[in-house]
This record gives C-alpha cells, sequence and structure tokens, in this order.
C-alpha cells in the first residue's frame, strides 16, 4: 500500500483524528502530526486577521505527494497531509500532516521535513483580510 | 488558564483530536502532537505481542504535570499530555501528547521533550505478555 496515505488539497474542514487514523497501525509506534492554525494576527504587520483566502496552483496537489515521497525517503513513515484551499476563518487549520514510524525520531524528523518543505515549495498563496478592510497578498514562505 | 491543559492519567481510551483541541486557540499559530501505538511486536525481543499492562505510581500523575511544566519553560506553549493505565491491545495508544506554540519550532521542541521526559521519568511500568503466554515487566525508558 501506498506510504503517502493522504495527499490533498481540500475545500473541507481538515481532521487531525483522521489523519492520524489513516497512518495507525500495529507496527509504526509513533505518530506524530502538525497543524497550522489561522492566527487572530498577522506576526508582521500587527493587524487584526478576520480571514485568510487561499489559492492554489493546480499542480499543488501533485507536488504535496512529493513532498510527502520526499520526506519519507528511507525511513518506512506513512504520511498524511492536507491543505485548505479557499476562505479560512481565525482559528481554523490550513494545513494537517500526521506521520507514521517505528520510531519517535523519525516521526518527528518526518513531519517537520514535509511543513518546511510546504512552507518553500507548495504553490499555494494566500490573501489576509484584515478587520479594517485591508487586503494583501501572502506568498510563499508565509 | 493554565497552561498544561491535560495532565491525566487515564484508564480510556485515548483520544487524539481532543487533546489537539484541548490546546488550539487563534494566537497559538503551530499544534503538534505525539501518538504512542502499542507495536505487535517487542523491538528487543522479537517475540509477538498481544497486550501491554500498564501500571502507574500514584504520583504519576503529578510528575506527568510537572514532566509539562518543564517542558513549557517560556515557550508560552500550550500542552495536553495523558497516559495509559491498564491493559492494551496491539494498536492502541499509550500515550499522547498535544503542543501549540505560537511558532512550529517550538510546538515541535516542546512535544519532543515531553515524550523524551515521559520516557526517562514518569513512574510507570508495563508487562508485555506475548503470544505464547510468556508475560515480561519492562521499566522505564522502554
Amino acid at each position: 500500500m501506498d506510504a503517502v496515505r493522504i495527499a490533498r488539497m481540500s475545500a473541507e474542514t481538515l481532521d487531525v483524528g483522521a489523519h492520524v487514523g489513516a497512518v495507525t497501525d500495529a507496527e509504526h509506534g509513533a505518530v506524530t502530526s502538525f497543524v497550522g492554525i489561522v492566527r487572530d494576527h498577522d506576526p508582521d504587520a500587527g493587524g487584526e486577521v478576520v480571514a485568510l483566502e487561499y489559492s492554489a496552483h493546480p499542480d499543488a496537489e501533485q507536488k504535496l505527494r512529493e513532498i510527502a515521497v520526499s520526506a519519507i525517503g528511507e525511513t518506512g513513515a506513512l504520511v498524511a497531509v492536507s491543505h485548505r484551499v479557499g476562505r479560512l476563518a481565525v482559528g481554523e487549520a490550513a494545513v494537517v500532516i500526521a506521520v507514521a514510524a517505528p520510531h519517535r525520531a523519525e516521526a518527528f524528523e518526518v513531519c517537520r521535513a514535509v511543513i518546511e518543505t510546504i512552507k518553500t515549495d507548495l504553490p499555494v498563496w494566500k490573501r489576509q483580510v484584515e478587520a479594517d478592510g485591508t487586503t494583501a497578498w501572502k506568498g510563499l514562505g508565509g
């Protein structure tokens, strides 16, 4: 079975429990997860954020799968990863990653590698909507 | 509100989604989790495991809270952590940790620190039940 259990750009609410469940079995003793949450303020500018609008390149889902495969490498890990598109309210999950590995060191390393590479390489853009009506496009690396 | 949202020794099934939910808010942009799963074989001895029986010292819950507080340090992180006691079947979660932090580096570091310190310092013991009826006590550090 494919070691990438989920690799999805999704317009639906992301469920961390479902991602953890998708990688959990009796052969992998360690499961890690990462959830990126829409914050209520912009750490760069300090404005009050009310929503983020995510847009993705059509190839984003394929790129997400490649990021997972690359992070898994030779570790024997399993990965489930989803990234939201569309309008997200403050407090909602923008990205969810779950990783299972035989041992915890690899489970942490692969999970960290997936989120770091998403931040630099996944072709998604976000438009930040602030309380005063200001909007601003944020590129990769946000 | 207490930065340690949950610190519990539990005889009930552990729910990673509930732990993630207990630390998630709009001020903490990064949430990590760790789940330790009962594996179907003993990595040391190679026997087929059918169950683990966890026993805890009466002070374990207080120690679990201290481990969380110590891992949080000055990071501003929030932690929810539970450890099972009693008999666990293969594939069940023995420990669940969720950590929220303003940024992902701290979220990963605090989560890793909590599980590493649980492995060395939490006064729990496990008796391993193998398919052939053999049982063996496993101490801390397992």
